[in-house]
Parts: C-alpha cells; sequence; structure tokens
C-alpha cells in the first residue's frame, strides 16, 4: 500500500452512548481501465479489455498479473510496454494503463470478450469452466510436484500477513494476497479493495521477477477462496492455497483438477484441507473424529 | 438460501495437534449467464449480457435485480418473461437465464458494453462515475426523505440478520445483505458468493413486491460498502445503508452525493457515520473528543 492507497475523511463514531467527530482512513477505490495495443505496425488496434475498480498503486503489475492470469497473453514476453496513458489521455492518465504488445503478437481475446470481470475462461457451466482453464493453464502438470509442509508453517502465516498489512493498511477494507516460500517467510505482498485485484498485483509481481511457475510457493489469501482466485493461482502454477476465510464448491472443485492444496478457514492454530492433503505433514496425533 | 445452495464435501479438520477427516458445507458458486431478447416481434435479439458466478437459488430476483441496478431496463415493466433457459439450451439450463423484454422495450446497454460486473454506468474516474449514476437513476431526488431512525435500532441490525443467517447458512463463505423497516423488522434476507449478487437478489425481490423506491428503509451489508453497492443502493432508492465492514472512498463520495447516511463497522454496539448523519437520532450524551 502507497499513501494514494487511503484517504481521511470526518465521520461521526457512536460507541454505545458516546458520540464522537472524529476521522477514518478509507481505502480508495477508483476505475482502472486497461487498453490493449496490439497488431502490426502499419494497422494497431486499440481495445478496451477490462474496467475494473481498484485500489490506486502497483498499477502495471495489476496489468501484468491480469493479461496473464485472464489467459490474454501466454507470457509476460508478449508485453513491450504497459504503462499509465500519459500521453492520448486528457484526463484520469491516472485510471487508464496502456499495453503494448510486441509486434506479431495477438491477444486471445475470443473467450473472454463476454465477460472479463468474472472469468474470461469461464463457460456456462463449471466444468466447462474448468476445462477451459485446463486449456488454456501452461502449467497445468507443474502443479504435481511433491515437496510437503509441515502444518505448523501454516499456522504462522496469518499472523506474518497481518503483521505487515498491520504497517501500513489501517482502513480495515483492504484484502490482501501473501506468497511466502516454502518456510513460511513472506515474498510478496499486495493489497486491493477487489480480492481478484490483490492477486493479480501479486502475480503480475511474480511474473516481473521471473518466478512462474509458482510450484514452490503458498498463497494466502486474507478472505475466502472464490473460483475466480483459485483459477488465477492455477495460471500461476501455484501449488498450494490458504485462504483465512472459506472456498467456494467451484473453488474446491478446480482446486481438485489441478491437484493443488487447498486449505481454508486458517485461523487460530486450525484449518480445514479441502484438496491435495499429501502436501501437509500432519501433526503426528491421535485422530478423533 | 435453499437447499441447492450448499455442497457438503469431504476435508480434514487440524486443530492443534489433533487431525480428523469429517466434511464441511461449502457455499455454492456456479456461472449465471444472462440472455436478453428484445427488438420487434420480426427482428428479435439475444443477447448475452452478464456472466456472474453466483450461489444458485433466487435466479429470478438476481437477473432482475442485476438488469434494473445496472440500468439496462427502466423498471421491471420492461420484463415480458424471466426463467431458466428450459427450451433452447441442451444443458446447463439452471444456469442461464432468458429475460424477454415487451414489445417495443429497448433495453440500454451502450453505456455498459465495456464491463458489466464492475459498474456498468462506471466510467473511467470516479467523478465520471458518479455523474453517470445520477443520470441514470430515476430516484435521485426520492433519497431526501426526512425520516430519522435510532442509534439504538442500527445496533440490533448485525445480530438480526445474523439470526436469520444462521439458520440456513453454515458455509461461512456467504454474504448477505438485510433490508429492514425503520423498525428494525427484517423484511427481505438474501444471500450469495458474491456480495453484489445477494444485493441484485434483494432488490430484484423488492422490485417484485413494488416497494420501490426503498426510501424508507435499511440496507444491512454483511461484509463491506463498495462503490458497486452504493451504485445498486441508489438506483432503488435507498437513503440508509449499514455495513458490517468498511466502506470504501468512492463507496462514501456516491452516498455522499445521493444524499444516503452510509454506516460502517456496525458491529459491537458500535458504528462509524460516514454521510448524511442527520437521519440517526444519536445517544444524547456526553460527546467525547
Amino acid at each position: 500500500m502507497t499513501l494514494n492507497s487511503i484517504k481521511r475523511v470526518n465521520i461521526t463514531k457512536i460507541n454505545g452512548a458516546t458520540v464522537a467527530d472524529t476521522s477514518d482512513a478509507l481505502a480508495i477505490e477508483e476505475p482502472l481501465e486497461i487498453r490493449l495495443e496490439y497488431g502490426p505496425v502499419d494497422e494497431r488496434q486499440v481495445k478496451n479489455v477490462s474496467v475494473t475498480m481498484r485500489t490506486p498503486g502497483n498499477d502495471a503489475e495489476l496489468t501484468t498479473g491480469f493479461l496473464f492470469t485472464e489467459g490474454i497473453i501466454p507470457s509476460v514476453d508478449a508485453i513491450a510496454h504497459v504503462e499509465h496513458c500519459f500521453i492520448a489521455c486528457a484526463e484520469n492518465k491516472e485510471n487508464v494503463m496502456v499495453v503494448k504488445l510486441k509486434e506479431g503478437v495477438m491477444p486471445s481475446l475470443n473467450h473472454s470478450e463476454r465477460n472479463f470481470y468474472t472469468t474470461s475462461s469461464c463457460g456456462v457451466c463449471g466444468k466447462g469452466s474448468i476445462n477451459a482453464i485446463r486449456t488454456v493453464s501452461i502449467y497445468k502438470n507443474k502443479t504435481g510436484v511433491q515437496h510437503t509442509i509441515d502444518a505448523e508453517v501454516f499456522y504462522r502465516l496469518p499472523d506474518v500477513l497481518r503483521y505487515y498489512q498491520d504497517a501500513f493498511a489501517c482502513t480495515g477494507g483492504i484484502h490482501a494476497s501473501g506468497l511466502f516460500n516454502l518456510e513460511g517467510e513472506l515474498l510478496l505482498l499486495r493489497e486491493d479493495v477487489g480480492r481478484h485485484n490483490a492477486l493479480d498485483k501479486l502475480i503480475g509481481a511474480a511474473i516481473n521477477h521471473s518466478w512462474l511457475p509458482l510450484d514452490n510457493h503458498i498463497l494466502l489469501l486474507s478472505g475466502r477462496a472464490s473460483f475466480e482466485l483459485v483459477q488465477k493461482a492455477a495460471m500461476a502454477g501455484i501449488s498450494m492455497i490458504a485462504a483465512v476465510g472459506a472456498p467456494s464448491s467451484l473453488a474446491v472443485e478446480l482446486a481438485a483438477e489441478f491437484n493443488i492444496t487447498l486449505a481454508g478457514f486458517l485461523r487460530n492454530q486450525r484449518f480445514n484441507i479441502y484438496t491435495a492433503a499429501h502436501r501437509i505433514l500432519l501433526p503426528a496425533n491421535e485422530n478423533t473424529y
């Protein structure tokens, strides 16, 4: 989070019988438009591929991550240039990102025309969606890796995330995605009012570091694990996802299909494992049923 | 919530040193496609206007609410028929809704082509978005109503919502929208994996009851108040919104513009008032600064 991610406003604070005029920090939410420029030199096309409500900051990462996780570009090598719309836009430059693809690279927009925001690769049934992702993801076979981690490592993740979140965010209205190594060390943290944006920023940053596939990492989600988030994680080759909140049914189906370890309700030294439990070294103990 | 909103899966539950094989209820997440059929009898057009990830149930309400809050139809009178795709679709009938508009009614799709899921009326800066909504909303002047409610009424709302939520949802992964009257009585409750869907379902139900504008009601959101949710509320003429979570900056700006009372962090006998505090009768007390 940067300072331009937060806005301070005057509020009335009610606490039982006490009323106080004070101020509060809000997470900034502004639209971001992503414009794609592609095609041969003499026939460049410009297409608006997405408008998303996001918290300003890390816009280039968000853009790169979005284009990759939605399957619009096959890799970061497709991109010649990503920047805010400083030249062509008269106003709101900071809310428009222009992505120039390299000559000869065509974006894959066919399966995503209908709706970007949810899941461009989404069919109309869950199975269709999962199949579409399987086709598009270049890391499908990578998530079969056999590393394991100790349950104890999992317990620490939310505290680490919260520690670093507290340092920057004081709004109470921000989703975070954290990327950890198998020792439970935090490598990347990104925040946004939109959970999908936080993850796109994180994956965009990992792409810029040339870290993909992220098959030796753990992704921690500060909230729930929806289909869309597991889809984006699958696109980046992530093999372990831990969520502080609940997963949805389709998130679990997709994780199972991709052999991704999916844990939910990770808090207070507890969690549930929904899929691919073999990667987690369980406490050696008396099982209780 | 109906029974088809929940799916039971086998999980491994880790609690400190205890491991148990058990089961867990997940909120079902499936895509819903909304198809619009419109135009003169001899030239009917079919257009896919949205794919959203939703929890099955109340699909007709979701569809009606979505079309209205996104400004695609001016009122429910535009609709001749809303139903699942029983005839035209070979499969996934339950995930496709077909909406037939009455002859002569044209949907307003121009400002929404680019992106539906966020905010069809959204420009690229916040001000642009707010202006667009002001133009589209038919209840702009209705929210000036002068009713007031007691802060005590606010305190009770989350408990009431949770009481009824607990009766149906056991997944921990569901967002809820509740509609209350000024006495704090719950009139409607809708749930979904997507917070915008929960609100669309609620507003769709209110439309079917002919309750709009909802200027004598309180909307309670189980989570955060984003721009998109305040936008949908504004479209329905809602004058008071209370959120259990934090509002975003743009949500507060939009609420101020529409003279909507917006309260956040409503929990444990506390809340913050961000806009239009005049509608809330504050505790008669010693102000502390």
